[in-house]
């Protein structure tokens, strides 16, 4: 493999563009291979190959700062960057993030893996190269469904401020995970169709004679005029002059001929520009490249008969939909993830998908309960984080009856520190007129929307990702009743918050009973309100609190809260998450690493029962 | 007076534009009454007067939907929908509140305070409208500074996608509460000098002959067709077609013929619309038109000699930035509100307004400290909650040293619920990383920015509105150190949190005293990390946590953890905020109503420390 002789960017420089697209075909196999074994962001890493190649061989790294938004489509970077070696190990524990990471290597100059932060991020390493009179620039490679994010067009906005030049590459795939959707979305549809567009790019392309490109700053002129005719251009035609930013494009982006020429040219310009590159997401894997929603992120282990929450949160909206005219379902770009797919078909009218956008989703939701519909907006929990103000300031101060049904909550797999959903309990218990719920299986998740019907203020449901083995017969629901599922007449009570903590403390009950403990193990499915009948009657027990969410100010917390305020003693035990971020690594080894596994709960459970019995 | 024979919207419909100038100066005159007397938001209430009236004239509210972004100019509104007899409560407690309420009127169709909203809860009143087959439609009054926040083009994104026609209003005053900035506020300069606009408002302002206007469609039809001239608009020149938009304008939004021949027509049109309005803030006022941002928030106690939290922020600012060039002060269209405005005048390279945009200030300050600068984020603390992902993804996960200086902290008086920082503490402290310190005194704010120099991680500190009459020769900053101010030798332990509880806690000490009960006083100036050898010395005794913020998750709710982690008994009682919203009211009313008064809290400790002693 030509790869293997890569240890760093510089060693692509002398190639041929032959060489480069046996590189490119390398590095691909190479994502296929290891993707395929250990998962992974398949579709975006594929499309963006002969993109990041031509970053490498035409602009500086580390000296120019690359900047990936989101970070899913790194992995050719991270081939090119010297670590071919550490790449089979993945998404692994103690192994190689599904992201950039400061501290995998130099090249990666900044941590993502949220949508739209890279052209901000880009605007304060501008500012600051710019007062440090350095000759480096940034280099952003964003797609064009991260856009549609408000986070990039407030940096947008603010970058004609810097006088300091700035490279960004558009990458067009048509789709943020699901298509895309909105004017952008429109208008780059029309755009691709256009004579314009074609006739354009034939010419663009006939310029370059082989590889080595005379006259490149002549033929360039060409590509640059072409702005003039493709005048209105992304996020519903915006000319990026006003933006003060050059345009170059649209390129193929799996031509290195044509993305060579540009980014040289660029590069060598003195003034800020967009590079607009059109790409086929999953690109060299037909499979990826027909189906590149479901292969956005691969699982190896994916079955496909499997129910998980959110396939279950699907069929449950489907069947509160049918009964009640006013529920509406949203979501930003997460259709598919969120288990949205037959819904969306079912129910077209009352069903919103407004691209990456998690703040307009959950405001627009408050527009939606203001005339009497009943949002329920299914958002990953990571994601939530996004829209902070819009659950405070439109739904909760208003008291209206919006849903947040929130996915991937807790821990959260291979994807690492920034998909966690170990923030949400707390940041949302904390907001008047929340009511927090976190059913533990599947049919109780079915019972709580049916429940949601008949509730009229912000409410959040919170489920993990995937499944739980933890079947039950659903008890009814009540506000701010929990569930008892098995009674001892021991002091011992563990209170289990979510389905991954009841589907573990199911593990400690059995494992302490074997240790002769009997315990009695409650499923607290409401954080907030908390069922104080219940709590009223543990004076004088040992009560244990679980929960896969951060411990400060957590579910734990709120019981040490309520106890301290009704004056009940009783010896209570937290076990959650440590003020700390989480890597990657599976769910059993990151509820090791947390001691969080049943195996640790049961030897300290024990060891605080026995101190006080 | 005119005005007090309006009652509701429709007894205006019948008044010739003579009439309704005189309506105008009426409002006016009521508007500036009452704010002189109350205080308020004088500057964009006086501009937005003819727009709101011709609004009123033309539109059918409440059956058509009226969405104020901010609200902060919505008076006109209120005195023209019923309300002028409680005009003159506004903002004093249980009186009328400076933004729209639901609760106060049915043509208040959602409340606000923030910016930028509007666009995204008009997308979903209108997906509500349509569904119900309504011909009802929204009306969004937005100003041009409220445009360069995200969310609103996230909501012009997907606005696109709404079969349902909606009309927007631009009130373009070039400013948001200081000058506008970045792109959007070029090109509006750039449009408003041009001459094609001044030719075209001379000929829009010709076809108006009188009040009766006859061929309204006709002549529109060249209003309308100036798009095309002006071609490029807002938003570094966003055509607006490709948001589905019509544009009419720009028009004198002084004018009311004009403003109510555009209406009219945009009303009798089927499709969705911008019109484009421009307003000076303050109008009619000289003083205000002149310093607009000194009276956009008009206070009528404002002593200009009292020195507040935030202007020594601006004077500790200036000297830590002399001290060190890798000072970086930022700030979201708030250079005058967080006191940095002498420091821009002096560090122009090394402050950026970034206008209406929190998440990008706060991510453009990573990108900032990712190249070695130690970038300064000033923000009112209701306003960060905008900026939360950032927070988290951008600044925590990555252990970046951006320090969050959080203004308006806790209880803020007269602008209600949307406006209190009572959540800041517990969002913050849950997020790994992050520290958090409260000072108690500008001294102590000024030690504390000085000890930030050499710190490298994120960090927060956060101070209330306004000013404290507690001094102090400073005492040595250090991580995770409190400031025991007075000691008493029982067992009562008093910990305040922030500037405005230790004032307080202040008061409750000297009225402990002449009850004869001595208690140790601690400004507890680190939430996070707290003081652990001192915690630890508590063994025993009676504890009381003071914090202006909520208590789910707040700073007693860390010691119940503190002490429950680490085996620690002791009597705790804490007092913060309950789980519900702070209406408008005076500080002093606020924390009355909260039970957080020196009264309340002397009487309530003194009955905990007798059960125990």
């Amino acid at each position: 493999m030509l790869l293997e002789n890569v240890n760093k960017p510089s060693d692509i420089k002398g190639f041929s563009i032959d060489q480069l697209n046996v590189l490119a075909k390398d590095i691909r196999q190479v994502i296929l291979d290891t993707v395929m074994e250990n998962g992974g962001h398949l579709a975006s890493s594929l499309g963006a190959v002969e993109t990041i190649i031509a970053m490498h061989y035409c602009f500086n790294a580390p000296h120019d700062k690359f900047v990936f938004d989101v970070g899913h489509q790194c992995y050719a970077h991270k081939l090119l960057t010297g670590r071919q070696a550490e790449f089979r190990t993945l998404r692994k524990m103690g192994g190689m993030a599904g992201f950039p990471k400061r501290n995998e290597s130099e090249y990666d100059v900044v941590n993502t893996g949220h949508s739209s932060t890279s052209l901000s991020v880009a605007c304060g390493l501008s500012r600051a190269l710019l007062n440090q009179g350095s000759d480096a620039i940034t280099v952003s490679l964003i797609g064009d469904g991260a856009l549609t994010g408000g986070l990039a067009f407030e940096a947008l906005n603010d970058s004609v401020t810097v006088n300091k030049k700035q490279i960004i590459i558009l990458n067009d795939n048509s789709m943020s995970i699901s298509e895309n959707v909105g004017s952008t979305a429109k208008y780059l549809l029309k755009l691709h169709s256009s004579n314009t567009y074609k006739s354009f790019k034939n010419k663009a392309y006939g310029v370059v004679k082989g590889f080595k490109i005379d006259g490149v700053a002549n033929s360039m002129k060409f590509l640059y005029k072409a702005k003039n005719s493709i005048k209105y251009f992304l996020q519903g035609g915006m000319p990026f002059e006003q933006f003060g930013l050059r345009y170059y494009g649209p390129l193929d982006g799996h031509n290195l001929s044509e993305l060579i020429l540009a980014f040289n040219t660029a590069y060598a310009d003195n003034e800020s520009c967009i590079i607009h590159v059109v790409t086929k997401k999953g690109y060299g894997y037909l499979e990826a490249e027909q189906n590149p929603a479901k292969y956005h992120g691969y699982s190896p282990s994916k079955k496909s008969n499997v129910v998980t929450f959110s396939s279950a949160y699907g069929e449950s909206m489907m069947k509160i939909a049918s009964k009640s005219d006013k529920v509406y379902a949203v979501t930003a770009a997460m259709r598919e993830g969120t288990g949205l797919e037959s819904y969306a078909k079912m129910f077209p009218d009352r069903f919103s998908d407004v691209g990456i956008a998690e703040g307009h989703a959950a405001t627009m939701s408050a527009g939606l309960a203001l005339c009497g519909y009943k949002p329920y907006f299914a958002v990953y929990s990571s994601f939530l984080q996004r829209a902070y103000d819009s659950v405070i300031h439109d739904i909760c101060m208003q008291d209206l009856p919006v849903t947040f049904c929130v996915d991937r909550a807790g821990i959260v797999p291979d994807d690492g520190e920034t998909h966690q959903g170990i923030y949400d309990l707390n940041f949302l218990r904390l907001v008047p007129n929340m009511a927090v719920m976190c059913p533990k299986s599947m049919e109780e998740l079915d019972a709580m929307l049916e429940w949601s019907l008949g509730y009229n203020h912000p409410l959040t449901i919170r489920y993990p990702k995937g499944s739980t083995s933890v079947n039950s017969a659903v008890c009814d629901i009540e506000l701010g009743k929990w569930d008892v599922i098995s009674t001892a007449d021991t002091s011992l009570v563990i209170l289990a918050c979510g389905a991954r903590m009841v589907e573990v403390g199911m593990d400690v009950v059995s494992k302490l009973s074997g240790n002769g403990i009997n315990a009695t193990f409650v499923n607290a499915r409401f954080v907030k309100p908390m069922d104080s009948e219940y709590l009223n009657s543990l004076e004088g027990k040992t009560v244990i609190t679980l929960e896969d969410n951060v411990l400060a100010g957590g579910f734990g917390s709120s019981v040490l809260e309520y106890f301290n305020a009704n004056d009940i003693t009783a010896h209570v035990s937290c076990y959650g998450i440590d003020d700390q971020m989480l890597t990657h690594a599976t769910i059993a080894e990151i509820l090791k690493m947390s001691n969080l596994d049943a195996d640790t709960l049961t030897e300290k459970i024990t060891a605080k029962y026995k101190l006080y019995n």
